[in-house]
């Protein structure tokens, strides 16, 4: 077994009973390439020391603060190679301005940080030393995505004219903060930043927008909704869009739509076709051609491209999901982080993954829907 | 059988190869309490006795134009009880017009005009003269739509938040004008009027949101879209929108939208429950309870309203379609219709099919849609 | 007005209250072809004499029997062109018989009789009489059912190997003969004959698989269970079949199937494609070729079969249902009915519209069925 | 971190290009509670040994056969702690005989043996060494199936009427043997016993009607068809059912039905309730009341039994699937494991994975099927 290939990482964030944290966790050891070796799972070191235990860490490898971990690992001879932050949006920034500067791959969970300067900053950063740094939108790992995207820069589907994108979630129907749900910090302005159904479900429809079609917003018009007594970020989201070329879209984000569990939808009409994948549903993509019948293309099939093929896992009819999804990003960073450590060059333009230049754009998107909403009218990108 | 509940009518368009004359036609005649007796297919007088030969009327209630059929079935002692209008748009006021001025009850389709006036203009009318006016928005006729409204008038989703209507069709995605296809008309500026996808599917979208929900539009910001070489009016939409009170909605009305048929789908949110419905698929209603599974409700079915059950026809599971809903109207029309001929006063709040001041309103809301996105910004309703 | 293109029938049963009767009603007149003049609605003359008066008819042409109706008619100048028997099935029988031996032609409900024997007689009395007889299993009359065929015996998806057939209803699962709800005398084996289950749904799935596949039963076995106290017939059947030419089959009818309102699904299996339908949503249809993805086919598309086109109604999604697919059986009854009418010669093979033949191969497959579970083997067909 | 809560495994079959093979590695792996450290991958010691490298394993601890591995393990002080074996059907028997009798617990996959007689011989023996022993029916590891499991085996659905069971693929319907693919082994006598779809799909049936039910059959009639030019086994299964106390059913297997990926489904209809899930959407479950509406109960919903969330993962909307249903009959065999290790007693009844009985109930089944079809009646179970 080559070193190259085998991986070691920390985790910042991710204690005991927090969901995402243990999604990454498997993800990242999904393909048995990488190896948890370090973790600050907690601002609280009693949690980090009781996790780093269950998980079976060295105790001298938990640390009370992300600087530590990033400061002593750095020293390490047999360091970590990269880190996980999955804490709430605001210590994604002083987490990963502190690893890369110690020379340590990142990969950070969505939203990037809480401005866009702090994003810019640590892309910046990223850049001068020459250090991967993933933004997990996890579904740059579904292959039917990767197929998707494949149809659509490849002109299948003709020039596009109509993106409409959904991200429809009930969770925050209910004022569920006043019954300690962990992941209520979203509503936080403190912890999660300037937006809350924008910032979490809006940005991955931009992002996957962005990934699939290739298009650029050119000016939005946004209308955020604070539903729920005695909130102070937006639930609900409505925003209409003018992409450069023409093309039109509208996206709404909701966090507020009962009924609705964690339902991602991505419709893209172009001239000769179009698309329309559910993330709830991941493992078929519609497909209709101009005048024909709609296609339900099923995962791992034959007739699809390479490129819907290569991250496939199991034949057709065996469902893949969410923690497929993350492994297919992790095995996509890795692919890359393999290449930096055999001394190969990795183009921007070759990443499998999304980059932080992704949580950049991201950042960007959800300021301007905020601005807008606030004035009240179309604003440039 | 008492007369007062037997009807003639005539019709005003809908001649040969016309496909939504023959579904009036059928519809009216569905439960057998009206008879075609009169007809002004086409401008083609030719046209009209072919068309009137094939049905089996008689020739001298043929007529060269809608003004003659107006004053000469006005005379008659056995004229007709009221008229069809299936014109394209442009036609639809001075058919009415004269209609109503000769003392005829009318069902007109919608969009109801080309101007916000001209719809004025016939309410006031209508209201003068005391006559029925239908304008046949066909999904009032949906069974499923009428338990949806007592469900959500009734408060049983708690307050609403958020509105999700929208209706996708593909067919103008070629530019199927140059073939020939009779009902292209709609692209057409002098038949149509100034909007296209919006007069045409988003103005079903405001009617049926403002039947289910009793929202009231505030503002809204619109982009219409003109897709297709050579076209002048929007083939697709994308609306905004504030109601009183609060709830936020997005419309959208396409007419580019490949792998959609007929695709109408109508979503309430609301603070205890949400509702979803889709055209296509019209014998089901999607709703679910805050922290509860989602229910499907099927049509016909025990558990639903009186008002869910009052115009539905056969038992769940025999599927229901567009000319059943057409029907539906038809008979709520000639409810209305055998009471006021046996004298009965027909108050506005009693109505069961779509009035002439839906119709004015669906007016309002295509011009202010067609502002907004000529100025580039939220206008109030 | 070609006079043999309009027709005039009665109606032997369907009075009030008939959910049945009343489809047929207006399945018949839906294309303006033909007219109702004649009735013997209920044995009960004072029901026949209200039902009649509610339809307009002469009080004349109201009979006390359908011996009485045959008679009367055939004497009559103007007499009915045709008969609907829609009574329960032990009527069947005798009015069919009394109808042709008068020189009338009929369409009757499925199951055609109580016995076999009956059904040949029928089927003989027909020929020598040179009558049309049609028995209306409505699946011939939904467009996709006619592609699908075209598609089938086309040899599109190769030498078919399985069919799977279901028609699964829950109405049964309760005791509902105790609730008076009119239907029920389908549970009762004076009227409803051998079988309750397999007669009425089972009956549907033979004649739809022998409709769309042209496959002649070979074997079968079956086990028939009787679900719900006090019950003589059976709720519930599962069937094995073997085809002649070595496909297999199996079909399931059920009324016991809670969370199943009217569900027929048929599925044909070939060596190089395969085809899915569900009556619930009859206007699309699975095609999947080897090796290819799902397709869903949509009613009224241009690339459908001019055979799934021809009697098609409205534009695709445009949802059509149980009243159309009876008023296309209707409209293949009366087509042939008018060349008849014209003196011209109707082979069988031309038959558009489910025949006497049908009915009779229906009433063979019951009583197999019968059998087959009586004595726990697999029996020849 | 405690050691009982700790394992070690080798793996017996699943060498390079194996599909399930993979998928049980990191099924075994995904909760971080076991560790691969020994493997005989293949009857070819280099595939072994190429395969043991990539997979980072010491090559003392990869083994020329399973009876070394068996022997060495068992002499190691840190030997495995159990063997998964994922190797074509006839390896099951001498591999899992050889495990037992060096006393190491064993995972195995489905079908148990070839023969009957094997099945009941590994039961024996595992019982004698007090050995625990897994058979991989994967859709034990469906929290939705636990769920309903909970609500049938708890009388919520009353008493059980008829069980619709359905396992479609369309894999077979090509020759795909001549096309080299590895997994066609399942069509070769010698590999994989006297069946193949019911071996394969319909065991997996038998065994989920066995788990969410508990009934038992006591007579079944099954017609096995082989299609595809050739071959020996068995390639469509149709089966009729009685269950012990009454119910009906119908089970049918199949790899011939081209436009069904891996489409098992499972409907139990009860006097007061009914159920249906798909593998293919595993994260719904269908759940309707007599006279009430279908409910789609949704993965790790609040409404769910505790037994429906033990096993839960991820929040609604999030879709799980192979692997981690897997993952989950792997987390059960281990808490039992653990519990083992720590000297605790523990109980059939207790086990929440599929055990060697469970093996043996489906090695019957298969047999039984097998033979009723070879005399063509209906047989005792």
């Amino acid at each position: 077994m080559e070193s190259h290939n085998q991986h070691t990482y920390g985790l910042v964030g991710g204690g005991k009973g927090a969901f995402i944290g243990d999604v990454h966790l498997k993800a990242a050891s999904f393909d048995g390439r990488a190896r948890l070796a370090a973790g600050c799972f907690s601002r609280d070191y009693g949690n980090t020391l009781e996790s780093g235990a269950a998980l079976g860490l060295a105790r001298e490898r938990l640390y009370k603060s992300f600087e530590e971990m990033a400061a002593q690992e750095a020293k390490r001879p047999e360091g970590i190679d990269f880190a996980i932050i999955v804490t709430p949006n605001a210590a994604h920034f002083p987490a990963a301005k502190a690893l890369l500067q110690s020379g340590i791959h990142v990969v950070c969970d969505k939203p990037l940080t809480l401005t866009v300067e702090e994003a810019e900053e640590l892309e910046r950063l990223a850049r001068e030393k020459d250090l991967l740094f993933c933004v997990t939108y996890l579904n740059y790992g579904y292959p039917l995505i990767k197929h998707a995207r494949e149809l659509v820069r490849g002109g299948e589907i003709g020039e596009i004219r109509m993106v409409m994108g959904e991200y429809a979630q009930g969770w925050l129907a209910d004022l569920v903060e006043k019954t300690g749900l962990k992941v209520a910090w979203r509503t936080d302005p403190a912890q999660a930043g300037v937006s809350c159904s924008v910032a979490d479900n809006g940005s991955h429809l931009e992002n996957l927008v962005s990934y699939v079609t290739g298009l650029q917003i050119e000016e939005l018009c946004a209308k955020l909704d604070i539903f729920g007594e005695g909130r102070k970020l937006d639930t609900n989201g409505s925003i209409l869009l003018k992409y450069k070329g023409g093309a039109a879209g509208m996206y709404w984000s909701s966090q507020i739509a009962i009924g609705h569990d964690n339902d991602l939808r991505l419709r893209v009409f172009g001239t000769k076709g179009a698309i329309d994948w559910h993330q709830e549903e991941p493992n078929h993509l519609r497909l209709t051609m101009l005048n024909g019948p709609t296609q339900l293309l099923s995962k791992g099939s034959g007739y699809l491209s390479p490129a819907g093929l290569k991250y496939n896992r199991t034949p057709p009819g065996h469902p893949d999901g969410t923690y497929e999804a993350f492994a297919n990003v992790y095995a996509a960073f890795m692919n890359a982080l393999s290449r930096k450590k055999r001394g190969e060059k990795v183009g921007l333009a070759e990443l499998e993954y999304p980059d932080v230049a992704d949580g950049v754009q991201g950042m960007r998107f959800i300021h301007k829907c905020v601005e807008s909403s606030r004035v009240g009218r179309w604003i440039r990108m």
